[in-house]
């Protein structure tokens, strides 16, 4: 397979400055690092706030976005074992870590201080061929639909992980806050192969089809209930065990801290620029409630959320463009025009 | 062994109103029931707030508070196993549960709906002659002082269950916020038993000195620190792994949210009035926190905390008055004077 | 509702002695006991180890045996909460425990030293009219068909519990060894519901069809492999991450402890009267294999396996005889015949 | 720092052949390793199982034993971070492993199918210069005596890993079979420090005294028990909750099975080439007992076993004699006359 020396690619050189399609440099992979002809890479709400340059964190500049790339392997670094060329590869959030520190040392490198972030601080995959560390890079299986996959690997990993997050039976239930927008699908879903119940909130009769088509067993209707709390603890027999907030509403968040049955767990899942959780003490104590982050999946995770979708039990509507297109796809995002998850095709 | 008809008591008719210590009927075990001569009770804040109608459940009235009360059974209801007169026998907080909801099933018995309450619910330890559920009076071991025991009934037992609501492992740093008080000096000894490493936060020399005494590695002052959070970080390596906050102010309970290692838990213990827990999800989910309450514990908690006193691994400083003295008690404690733990005796 | 002074029920006298059946008094429930109905009981092989007293712990004699019994219940003790006349009921090997040692306080009453069972120190389910204990006894929800729900009452919950003992993540294998009969069949599609991949091992094409009509993903025929532990690793893609080791033969379990894969775990769950677990110690410590015991459910066990066929998602299939045919049911248990799960009728 | 060409070593061609105190070339580490100036390492029962070839995995031939060597790094492959010349660094029996795998994923990296050995399948710490992979390799903190920091990096590990596997809280009792020997007495220490409560099983008063000198409350002797299982269960009031078995012989595993309390844990930790762990079916599930293999701890593990010996909380008695005197250690290993740790110093 031949490499060229140059691809397109979509750049930004400045936070909130010019989204540009042009012609970059192929980049060379360390020791460490395996070269990954995308295919197809899905856009994440992320990518916006990278570009935008909205946390806390400041981004590599210039900078290549995108964090949900899937293709195959075309070269691969002196010191890379178990990747051979031709493999089918992703491209995660996590680039790569430390491996050495006390958080890389239990399996929880996405804690890692030291992360390396795709689309943040290691050019991404709005690229047609990105470097990725071996160690992180996901593994998709032969055969696997590509621009199918490439949301899997930022949307259903971190839902995946939120959901483990939750510390649930198969049984209980699991209540999806934000249920009908891209994550939420994904949560339903992965949460219905967990064995888990699933109630989702959302807003209007067409998501509430959409919920129950995908597996919820009860859909709360936030733009008709008088009584969030009254009518999620009613379709719950008492409170949902586990919350997933994929909704970042500080109302919606803090509601769910209510509702959430004693001894349950409310997962905070999204990052919102400035939202804060807030919950009586009190309350927190008497129905000892846990509140707890999730944040990415570390590689067992992913691994396991590419699994489930390889088994065909996660469905992920997708629209897919060409890379160049890009910039318009921002612009509805802003704009919260967004339905359903995009998905760039790297050769147009 | 002959039990009398009448007793003293102090009782109180309406929330806020006059403490008597007066002669009542000495109450009749049920079915399910042991008697308890008391010969000690501790006085928790928790009786303050009892008796003043502090919080959104209603007290039985008229009442005898107190739930800290450790004697020796005098009498046996009909259907009790397991419990024979002349045992010691301790009076708990949760004096009684359902048995058969989904909480008690799982020994979450604390968090039953129907929990019979001492001192709140149910009469409880501020009287000679008291009665509690058998199955969950508290087994006190036959030779145990009674008026040392009386504090871990609730102080104890709820300081142990919150450090494990932390899920800590052997080694690994905890931080005692408010631990120069009753509940936090008794935290740090249970914490040193269980193999934690503690950081002790409190405020001055004197409590400094005293923290250290009982097992504390470090001492953070926040009379004399500039930020606190820095400092936490900096005298654990990195941030504790659990937090146990004692304190119930609010800025402190936010900063432990703050200074907590990623992956690490902040238990959330004591009851105030009306303080909320407040903290950025955006910091939580990256460092993935989890927010913890903990109630009291449950039998096996209970009898756990039990032996670890008995084992005489912890010391509980103690002031013995007489019990016509507790509304003296109250005043000092509304006035913010109390210090140590005091502990009625029921004869006087 | 009016009780009878006298029923129908099979007793034997002595082990192993005639099963007679034949009219006996209602038992009366004591002050903590529910008087059941029993419409329907399941014939277990507990029940007829029970008969011949195969067993280290001796039986009440003379007995009425049966501990899968489905009914109403038509009186209620003076001490009960939580029950009232006409609520559907069941009888479970756990029939009542001391609620106050270690074990129970756990909520490991199956554990409890002083376990009282029925069909085998308390009378059981063999007979029209029978006893439980108020906070054992099983709720059943209304409008359940009782002779289908027998069954769950014992091997239901019994192979629920060793399932959850394998400690396993939803997506993960689970291996049923023995899984062609009537607790095996159960565990396919509990373990189903569970989220999990089965793997079945039985003999013949027949049972193969059966156990992949129920769900497994694999079916392994042991009388077809050359080498099973080969064999059953291929099928899981390096070994079941949880073995249920329905089947006592010694030899599968053995084999059990082979294929695993690495830190994974066999559960025992069958109670054959001599066999042992044997494994060489390297092996266990190199892939770091774990051994567990499961014995029957606790409350909330039983409580969850019982939603899980009320939800529809466990199929039992069963043969209704009369309970005076129970004689001959053990023949055909004793003669190894038994296919599927024998339920009777009390009324005939 | 210069590093010579060539060193010492102790080498053998063949298993069970000439152990050849000799000169040999210093190793240079790959990209992924550093190396390590050993300083000493301590012997261990697995490297003359190793010399001999006992098991059925193949060594290295020729081969450099030895896998608990301690010293300071002295060079550094291109790819490594974190490690600077100079820094203490410890060898482990767990040189590096593959990274990739589910095992590694998930920080089990002990069970990964291609870990590489240190003294079995890579040259090890019976040389003055040894490579380790950089993500395993140990680090020790600054200012550790490296000749009593030996022992810890094997036999430290190993049983603070068994102690974790067993699964026990703070005040559970845990019972050290084969506790006066080396890898007991560690297991004691770290047991005390976990805030367990240790019975210890060996034979002889003077074990029995050394047993009590470093934590244990309780000592049974085999050589006086007339019934090993009653004296245990007598000991710790009902049975331990966890049992370590550092012994190896047959009878004392399958005695473990029968004196572990119930829901309690058995772990098998030593490596003997044919040794079978036995128990009764019946009883192991009656009782839900666990049996779990534990091998060798992972890097968080072996960081925290480490931080325990730092922190002062373990003494470990060791001989410490020069390198070119192993064959004699051998000589004495496999006369079963070794009391206490050797520790080697390459120096000599």
């Amino acid at each position: 397979m031949s490499i060229p020396k140059t691809q397109k690619a979509v750049v930004f050189e400045t936070n909130g400055g010019p989204l540009e399609y042009k012609e970059i440099p192929v980049p060379e992979p360390k020791a460490n690092e395996i070269l990954i002809h995308v295919r197809y890479s899905g856009v994440c709400h992320t990518d916006l706030h990278a570009w935008k340059g909205d946390w806390p964190l400041p981004t590599k500049l210039p900078l290549v976005g995108g964090h949900e790339g899937a293709g195959e392997v075309v070269a691969v670094g002196k010191n890379v074992n178990g990747w051979k060329i031709g493999d089918l590869a992703g491209i995660k959030w996590l680039n790569g870590s430390c491996l050495s520190c006390e958080f890389c040392q239990k399996s929880n490198e996405s804690n890692c201080p030291d992360a390396d972030l795709s689309g943040y601080t290691h050019d991404g995959s709005f690229q047609e061929y990105a470097t990725a560390d071996a160690v992180q890079a996901a593994r998709i299986p032969a055969g696997t639909d590509l621009a199918q996959a490439a949301p899997i690997l930022c949307a259903g990993i971190t839902v995946y992980k939120a959901l483990k997050t939750a510390q649930l039976e198969p049984g209980q239930w699991v209540c999806i806050s934000g249920a009908g927008g891209g994550l939420g699908s994904l949560a339903i879903q992965y949460a219905k192969a967990m064995g888990y119940r699933v109630a989702a909130i959302d807003g209007g009769d067409e998501k509430g089809e959409f919920c129950k088509s995908l597996g919820a067993e009860a859909f709360i209707d936030f733009t008709k209930s008088k009584d969030m709390v009254k009518d999620v603890v009613a379709a719950t027999n008492g409170g949902p065990h586990g919350v997933i907030n994929v909704s970042v509403s500080e109302k919606a968040i803090a509601q769910s801290c209510e509702y959430v049955r004693s001894c349950g767990t409310v997962v905070l899942v999204g990052l919102p620029a400035g939202a804060q959780v807030k919950t009586p003490v009190f309350d927190a104590v008497v129905k000892s409630v846990s509140i707890r982050g999730s944040y990415v999946g570390n590689r067992a995770d992913s691994a396991e959320a590419i699994d489930f979708f390889a088994r065909g039990l996660i469905k992920c509507p997708i629209k897919v463009v060409g890379m160049s297109e890009l910039p318009k796809i921002y612009e509805l995002m802003e704009a919260g025009k967004i339905i359903g998850r995009y998905v760039i095709d790297t050769s147009k």
